[in-house]
């Protein structure tokens, strides 16, 4: 199968902004002014004094001097190279030397959500932002779940975790030492779409599972059935469900163990990507040692997609994308999001930016 | 406001070379090769046996070898490559191998001015450079006038260094520890255009000065009048005549004290710069704490500056200059000056350079 | 002379593919997978358990995964991303979680031939690929020779090296320490063109060795003939026979000593350059010290090549081409050479590649 390189989104495809996308943790937000890129644009944050987030545009619209260099009093935010001083909806309230301008001077702002413990933002066109696409994420702030989370910075375009992530036969050869089993690649699969997701599943019977799961749920070497439901939300959010059915428990032991790898997916430049993550899980939540365990293991696994997906990028920016990709069945949920995130960059950019 | 970018140079427009530039220090010339880069264009200068300087394009025309690898014999300069041996005006006197060869082979040579201590050159079409534009600097030679100098490599286009110093009421933010206070930024200033140099007057009556002025003239907290004209000489050349009254001296002290701020600004590349600067004042002559003292504290506002400028820099190379910058009415001289600074690297490019 | 510039090559020119280069030394070849960039081709490279060696692109033909990050099992390589395993033809023979596929997947395969202690590929279009076309190194493996031999990365373009080598008036001046003495720049040369190859011979009578060879022939000082017959054989060989003949040899000495310097120059990227390199002699054969004393010095005079280059490279590439060269009867040589490599780049860009 060749499908025609121009309906897929790749590398060079324009950066999706009309999307909400987590900046960051919350637990990172406070008084300090912080800088990110968010889709090719950089932003300063910070929390009001009422403890609600502001976010910027991390540039003076005078002359472009990075706010985040400036100094915060109060609410208010003031440049450090000519003195404009800003509001947090980014409204210019001070300009020394021009008293009488007249003007109306507004420093980009952005819309802004905090949940879950996580903080959303929407760097396109604010017109768009509408709060209740922002996904539900309740494992990891809801009674009955506890999560680990981290970070990590991929040297490569956003497409290329998507796709990584909608292809899971990988695990059983990047991961062979982790997450992978050898009977992993060889389960059978099934992709659908439902309401704009895509959906991939993967059910594994019979099987022992990899050490990464085998240790937290101490099943050992004990043969149980593997369900592996991996959703491409958006252009931001790759959700997996991952549960392990043990039909035959032991005596006070639980017969479904939930899992659910989150992978917050934040393109950064054209060509880096912020990866926020999360790992949650319902079962034996009063055992200090699993969180220590679930975080170094996972970690490990998501270090290994990073160290491919920079060989990848560097094959790709050297040689270029003429090469010609050949698709197999398996490629199907990543065909399909391709597809889909090449639309949704075209249409954005056939969008006329509505006027702010 | 909002004023064509079109109209106004950029980091992007072409670099005026018809100009006259400071090269360097006189004192750093000598019997040594040296290698500089003025306005894109790679030059190796040495002192000729009289002790005049010579300037040649640092590029052997045969097969582009730098010159300043070669070896100086005298006045004669051979290049390491091929032996081709060039006079210090740029013309080729031997052709090893090529003996018969009797074509004129020249090195390009760049017009040299030594003047009050510094080098200046004319990277542009030589036929247009006339010595009579060379500024004349008397504070840095004549009696009655000491200085201080340094260089300083900035990370960004000459033009945003010309629109830093054209707009002083950035001392107040910037330069809030060492040359600005907090009345410098609400100072009523005047800009005006003469000759086509562009000046920007602003007086700060009744009020103390910042240590880097209160140290020096030993006024203390003393509330005086602070004169600052700045001129925008060239695209070589921002100088500052600042001048502190003090109406009521004590016994044996001026009522006047005269500072002299030069920023000597020649482009490097497209997107760096040399900043050879100097500071001459015409007071306590023979104390000799003060060039230490006026030396370290303007090198702090200068790294301020350096510091400032990169960081714009960065923000307009990854994002881009189609952000549309806000002007303010203080930033009337930065656009005459940019205005002015875009019709040169116009008029320069649409001149065919005259046959040589 | 002023040549044309757009008859000639020059670093901007696409790297010919359609030649023989050498891709390693033989010796470097083993179980290992071994990656190398060959005209801007990543490719892996490995010996099959017969002892041949297997040459695939570096790229999986799935995912652009580099194959050199997988798994040897015999003759068969198998990607690390999804498991897809290639034979050493690069057919792909098993594909996990794709097992019912019947399309026929390939990763690139390039000809490959060992000879003389050298592996030969063939990057460009292989039906073009004819092995009669390897020239024959016998220096390198028949009794009565020995050699030494090295490896140096150029960063620069194949073309300045080719150029360096095919005008050798240059030994007198950036090799003066070594190779060249000061009557080798004008001795007489000549340049003919036989066979589609370029010879440029330069004979040096009645004259004392440089150290490079005075000392291996044990010459010391005495006054001989010095014969250097430089062939531009093909875009990956400059091949030097060079002789010195003794007229009045003493007891028991030969009247004839001759070198081999042999430059296998393999484009790398557009901008580096692979430089394997061997001298042989054909003298003095049982003496240990003749061997490291050679290496030594002809690397030293290697080196200066390559530094020279990286400097000719770095103003090329900051101020452009548009600079102009100049050209010397001497340049005949390389000018022959660079007209040669502009049409075989010409006519491989023109031609439609081969279906395979």
């Amino acid at each position: 199968m060749n499908t025609q390189k121009s309906l897929l989104a790749d590398r060079y495809t324009p950066l999706i902004r009309n999307c909400w996308y987590v900046l960051g943790f919350a637990a990172e937000a406070d008084r300090q002014l912080r800088s990110r890129n968010i889709a090719g644009i950089a932003v300063v944050y910070f929390r009001r004094l009422d403890g609600s987030i502001a976010v910027l545009r991390d540039r003076c619209p005078h002359r472009s001097f990075p706010l985040s260099k400036g100094i915060l009093d109060g609410d208010r935010l003031t440049c450090l190279y000519h003195g404009l001083t800003f509001d947090p909806d980014g409204l210019c309230v001070a300009k020394p030397t021009n008293p009488d301008n007249a003007a109306e001077i507004r420093a980009g702002s952005f819309p802004v959500v905090e949940r879950q413990g996580v903080i959303w933002i929407w760097p396109g066109d604010p017109k768009l932002a509408d709060e209740a696409e922002i996904p539900e994420l309740p494992w990891l702030d809801q009674p009955g779940w506890d999560h680990v989370s981290g970070y990590l910075n991929f040297p490569s375009n956003y497409i290329a975790l998507h796709e990584n992530l909608m292809d899971l036969s990988h695990f059983a050869f990047l991961h062979a030492g982790n997450i992978g089993t050898p009977e992993y690649a060889d389960a059978p699969f099934r992709v659908r779409v439902e309401d704009g997701r895509i959906n991939l599943r993967r059910v594994l019977e019979d099987s022992p599972l990899p050490s990464l799961l085998s240790v937290p749920t101490d099943l050992g070497d004990k043969r149980v059935t593997r369900e592996t439901d991996t959703w491409w939300m958006s252009p931001a959010l790759n959700l997996t469900h991952s549960n392990v059915h043990d039909s035959t428990p032991d005596a006070g032991k639980p017969g479904l163990y939930s899992f659910k790898v989150i992978h917050f997916i934040t393109p950064e430049t054209q060509h880096t990507t912020h990866n926020f993550w999360a790992v949650a899980r319902d079962f034996r939540l009063d055992d200090p040692a699993i969180p220590a365990h679930t975080h170094a293991s996972f970690k490990v696994a998501f270090e290994e997609d990073r160290e491919a997906l920079d060989w990848i990028e560097q094959r790709q920016r050297r040689e270029g994308l003429e090469f010609g990709e050949v698709h197999l069945s398996s490629d199907k949920g990543g065909i399909l999001m391709r597809r889909r995130m090449k639309k949704l960059a075209l249409a954005e950019a056939e969008r006329p930016p509505s006027s702010s």
